[in-house]
């Protein structure tokens, strides 16, 4: 597979007519054409520093998950699939002038981390979803790739989510603006997550289950923990919220794919969210697992995504 | 100075005294005794891997800050000042087998990094807690020191908090436990925040001024910015909102001030916030300040915090 392929630089004509007609990154913000410059602050990119369109217009998948150095062994993991190895194996961070989050990419395929909790991957999902708009990127799909705790999962199992719930079980996202709450849905794109689930049952290599995935604004008392600084609660009190929880057919618990949801689905880009769990919170709330163990386990969601990518862009290929 | 004068190792009778007579760090969770080892996870530090007690029980002052790099660098400025610089000046990140947050140790001054947002610094301070409660430490004092966008103030204005409020200017943090809100105080310790405010008069190097804290969970839309990839308001309505602020006592906004106020209250950590504002958000919404200008500023509540600890140390070797 040749990596100029999914250069927007050899488009034939028809190509182009696609291109025009397909879907781009809309940004919800009529102040921001009055801006010389957009500042991209958390990336240290912007529109008057660098060429976005040149840097980022070929962008076809994006992504993103908590963990620079996850993010980091992602693209790695990914240039091979991809046969699109650098030979000097130098994938350099784009947002290298930062400690913010850390961005690589290889082709058509972006790699983005975002820290961990809603604040943390909003700002970045701000400056992305401005980034792609800028760069005119079209047909994007963007998929997190995170790990979580399980509810009654073996440990190891992956979860595609089907819908993000609050920790009411609610399929909703609370954004405050000028100190009023304004209720987003949290609605993801149900055909992707499908085609995931299939990938996944191609590979064989691991489950992959669909379900309900809790967003919480806290690890510990958030998730019912009892291994906190604090904790007013019981075990047996813990129990029922997760059994709860597992009534509303939660299958795992994290901490961001609701505000991913809501403003991926806001920008018109393809989303979807898959996660490992950890653990099984149902048993335990320590992660004691060896490191090798735990390592194993978030090369997963790398394998299915990976492995969904690649497919699609064979696809792709092959209907040209 | 010499940085032995600060182990516990060295101490006399009447020392050892006044150590059992000071303040520990509390924790308030009873299922924590029953852990045969607890594994401060996000930090790869636990009681089984490592010994607390001789890595941290000197601790006395804890500067947390969301950037990894100001944090290392925060921890060269104060080994400078305390005239205990590693003659290699190595500085090993105590957390170096995990991304999650770094951390670093001069003498009885611990930094660490916490992320960007509550979710992210909530996880850093439950971890943080437990350590200095394993390490027995006794008498700490936590002060974040962070960048925020000021409200009427001159950019590179220094801000220490009085009160940490919320979006609607109200002195609380909501914690959500099993699916409800608990809310809780965010009050920190004013003779402190009147001992940095001192601290800095007598430094007369930059503007220090004391008030209100806005903590929100977004950067965007939650701060009235007009630059995100959404906006439905007015320029009109975003400085009404801001003037609203500002009749409230509001000097600047930032992120993480409620959580960190309400979990060092509950845990007995003397603690306080002190911010550099970045740019007066009545003026403007984007960073366009020179990396230059907006680093100088970014090392004022360094240079505060780090003559403060200076001071006290110097003020507890004298009484001795």
């Amino acid at each position: 597979m040749n990596s100029a392929f999914f250069s927007p630089m050899d488009m034939d004509q028809k190509e182009k007519q696609k291109e025009q007609s397909s879907s781009p990154i809309y940004v919800h913000n009529p102040h921001l054409d009055a801006l010389k410059d957009d500042i991209l602050y958390h990336f240290s990119l912007g529109t008057g520093s660098h060429n976005l369109p040149a840097m980022f217009g070929d962008v076809k998948f994006v992504c993103v998950g908590g963990s620079p150095w996850r993010m980091k062994s992602f693209t790695e993991f990914i240039a091979a699939e991809l046969a699109m190895e650098d030979p000097k194996s130098e994938y350099p961070n784009i947002c290298a002038g930062t400690d913010r989050y850390a961005m690589y990419k290889v082709g058509p395929v972006l790699s983005v981390s975002h820290g961990m909790g809603i604040p943390s991957i909003a700002i970045m999902l701000h400056e992305l979803i401005k980034l792609l708009h800028h760069a005119r990127c079209t047909d994007v799909t963007i998929i997190r790739i995170g790990t979580s705790g399980g509810i009654g999962l073996e440990p190891g199992t992956v979860v595609v989510t089907k819908q993000s719930v609050d920790a009411t079980f609610q399929p909703k996202f609370e954004q405050v603006i000028l100190g009023k709450t304004v209720v987003r849905s949290t609605d993801l794109d149900q055909s992707l997550a499908q085609e995931l689930l299939q990938c996944s049952k191609g590979l064989n290599q691991f489950e992959t289950v669909i379900g309900n995935t809790m967003c919480t604004l806290d690890f510990y008392e958030g998730q019912a923990r009892l291994d906190g600084a604090f904790c007013s609660y019981t075990e047996t009190d813990k129990q029922e919220y997760l059994l709860k929880a597992k009534e509303a057919e939660v299958c795992n618990i994290e901490m961001e794919s609701s505000v991913f949801a809501a403003m991926c689905k806001l920008s018109g880009l393809r989303a979807a969210v898959v996660c490992v769990t950890l653990l099984d919170r149902l048993k335990g709330d320590q992660l004691s697992s060896s490191h090798e163990v735990l390592n194993s386990y978030q090369l997963r969601p790398q394998i299915l995504v990976g492995s969904y990518i690649k497919q699609q862009l064979k696809a792709k290929a092959e209907n040209r």
